[in-house]
């Protein structure tokens, strides 16, 4: 995209938001559109039980209203109200995908937001996919305009980056013009929202849905003629001035060409994504060994950056154990499934063979080691040295990636329910509407 | 109230909150809190065509829902939707009431969060002049807190502050314990929000609105057992420190027994609140004129400040004579009624009556006079010099501030609908129901 002398933010991101159709996009990112709507369907279902989901749906639920959106665990609810439970029940075991560029979490806010709408415009699969592509383009972007910087004092990008994706992405299913979509993002600039301090607390969850929620009311506004400062994203004292971001405009580069979304990243595992490189790492050395193999010792080379987040020696509880390089490693020792959150037990941490597992392992904090990766030695006494890295950000193929999803979801729903899920997902490009996705997350708990 | 050596502010305000009764609270409050009302309805009834209010109804009646709050200019909506809708409504004229030390505009956030609520709860009138109470307290109490900083790099204070104390009052009224209402303060810690620069647009009373409804989402999670980070607020990188508040801890002081709220300050010209003064001092002259006086020069001495805001010389809309003390005067000279928004036509700047009324005025800006004070000198050919000065802030009776308002709600609505609404607000301390405030509230325009 050629940017003039006048570039501005919010005019570039919601002429990409308005003009783009599904056939000028690359199927690459169409692959992982897919993936993270079945992804982030999965981890919605799974997540319908949590107390935050309860108290968010009951909320929503509470208030009636027309019926033209799925909430799911149950029932329907007006298109924002829907997003807003949706967005707090899918991140409610955060379980779903990350954006390290944006630094957050862009299903949950994107898929909550555009689903509802799409339902509400009787939307084609194919204009679903497409919301969802520039809805996350759109967090991702404006994620990195923000910048690390807004991060790291107190804003959750997940809720904040995001609500400016999930108003792109309910524009373009409302069909709204350039004008109308910029005028979104002013909404939402007033509007948006989200702090870390909730991270630990239902609060987390809950930012999601604010998000998905919030791109939802001011798509709507937009579409009915609101007028708002069109440029509140950008202008001085404007939401990036006054909520500490760091104004990179390298965030447009390329925009409409490349679709930096794609380099999504998936959880498959049920803890700290600080130990997934760990446990991908040893799952790897351990697949070659025999199963009478005595391991003697583990040694875990990491960024010291995560020493402070996941290296809890001794947890006593299951939420503890998702932060502990040591008994995690225990655990894929002894063949438990970390993709499975029901694995994470306060039981698992006074397990007798789990703790002699866990004695064994050592974590040592590297600086020459990205914190993506992670370097893993296994010494056993009838080998001499097997050594592994694995790095999250090293590139999978769009069938690997489904695989292990499918495997993710089979754990969290059964075969049958995530097979099914598969399936809706794959049809969406040809599908009429989203309605054979739409049955399967009415499934509700027993 | 005693403070301990763990003073804490959320702590504090919901302590406040939660035990407060109308029995405890001064009958200056009571007064203040009643006039507060009538204006605050006055404002809503005679905003509800401005293009922002119906917007904001608009997607508030699309939803549907339990019917259980009016919706200020047509239809009934679950509380959160008719608190969001009422919020734009009322602030849709910026012609409500206005506190200094909060920074903001504190009836439009609190009375539609409490209206709302009070009809869903069934509250008694008493009740809801409790929660009132404790809603404007507490948005002036945290506005202190953040500060004039929080104000001045970009945050409107109505919204920001203002949510907190939509959500004390809502929390009041659903006879939260004080642990839930400080969640409710923990939550709205990470959901409030409203930028400055939205100001001219329709963004700035929408923002009423978002607060306002943000404030019975926060109540209504809190009730249902939802878990935040309960000193959301003031931790470190919460709300406070995030949006560059200034943690002014005597913020508290005083609290449960001066009711800083009292100070509120009410509008009696649709115009800038710069040139009130200037026209409260301007007509005092006037009285005592004789209607063939010949005046020949009129000199408004004010703060320097204002300059940059309301000394537009020649105004050529409706809306610029709303900032342009020349006009004004011109205006107040010739007998127009500057507290009725239909006087600011755009045809009132072409007037050559008015024209050559302005040119006798003279702007100077003083720094020795205070921000709401302004001194007006009249010269007449037939009489040496007159000079007047007045305050925002001087003191006014109850009485003196009811006829007032009174008055002004004539101008507005009309004596038969002014007198009713003023009757309905007298009688809340008894009334059983809030009922018959809200069948005033239900009359649409024709």
């Amino acid at each position: 995209m050629l940017m003039s002398s006048e570039q501005s933010l919010s005019r570039e991101l919601a002429h990409f938001a308005a003009t783009v159709a599904l056939a000028e996009i690359p199927s690459s990112a169409i692959d992982i559109a897919r993936l993270s709507a079945f992804d982030w369907a999965t981890c919605a279902l799974a997540g319908v039980d949590e107390p935050v989901s309860r108290a968010v749906r009951g909320q929503v639920l509470r208030e009636q209203g027309v019926g033209e959106s799925v909430v799911i665990g149950g029932g329907r609810a007006p298109a924002r109200g829907a997003a807003l439970a949706n967005g707090a029940t899918s991140h409610a075991l955060d379980f779903d995908d990350t954006h390290f560029l944006h630094i957050g979490h862009p299903s949950v806010v994107v898929m909550s937001a555009t689903l509802a709408m799409a339902q509400r415009c009787g939307s084609t699969g194919a204009d679903f996919l497409a919301a969802v592509i520039v809805g996350m383009e759109t967090s991702v972007r404006v994620g990195k305009w923000l910048g690390r910087g807004h991060y790291d004092v107190g804003f959750h990008q997940t809720a904040t980056a995001g609500a400016f994706g999930a108003a792109a992405g309910a524009g373009h299913l409302l069909k709204l013009t350039t004008e109308q979509i910029q005028q979104s993002l002013g909404i939402v600039s007033t509007r948006a929202s989200g702090l870390k301090v909730q991270f630990g607390t239902m609060g987390k969850p809950y930012n999601a849905g604010i998000a998905a929620a919030n791109g939802i009311e001011a798509a709507e506004l937009a579409g009915a003629g609101f007028i708002a400062r069109a440029d509140g994203l950008e202008c001085a004292l404007g939401f990036g001035q006054t909520h500490h971001g760091s104004a990179d405009m390298g965030a447009l580069d390329d925009l409409g060409s490349d679709y930096w979304f794609e380099d999504v990243s998936y959880k498959f595992h049920a803890c700290c994504h600080g130990t997934h490189a760990a446990i991908e790492a040893l799952s790897s050395l351990l697949d070659g060994l025999g199963a009478d193999s005595q391991i003697e010792s583990v040694t875990i080379r990491t960024n010291p950056s995560w020493l402070t987040v996941c290296d809890i020696a001794k947890p006593q509880t299951g939420l503890e154990a998702k932060f502990s390089y040591r008994h995690l490693s225990a655990m894929v020792m002894a063949g438990l499934n970390t993709g499975d959150p029901g694995s994470f037990t306060d039981e698992v941490c006074g397990d007798d063979v789990l703790i002699s597992g866990a004695e064994k392992v050592q974590v040592v904090g590297d600086p020459s080691i990205g914190d993506t990766a992670t370097n893993v030695v296994v010494q056993s006494v009838d080998e001499v040295r097997r050594s592994a890295e694995f790095d999250l950000q090293a590139p999978m193929t769009t069938i690997e990636t489904g695989d292990r999803l499918g495997a993710k979801s089979t754990t969290l729903l059964g075969s049958d329910r995530s097979r099914q899920l598969w399936n809706a997902v794959q049809k969406l490009e040809t599908a009429e509407t989203v309605s054979d996705l739409v049955v399967e997350l009415e499934h509700t708990t027993a």
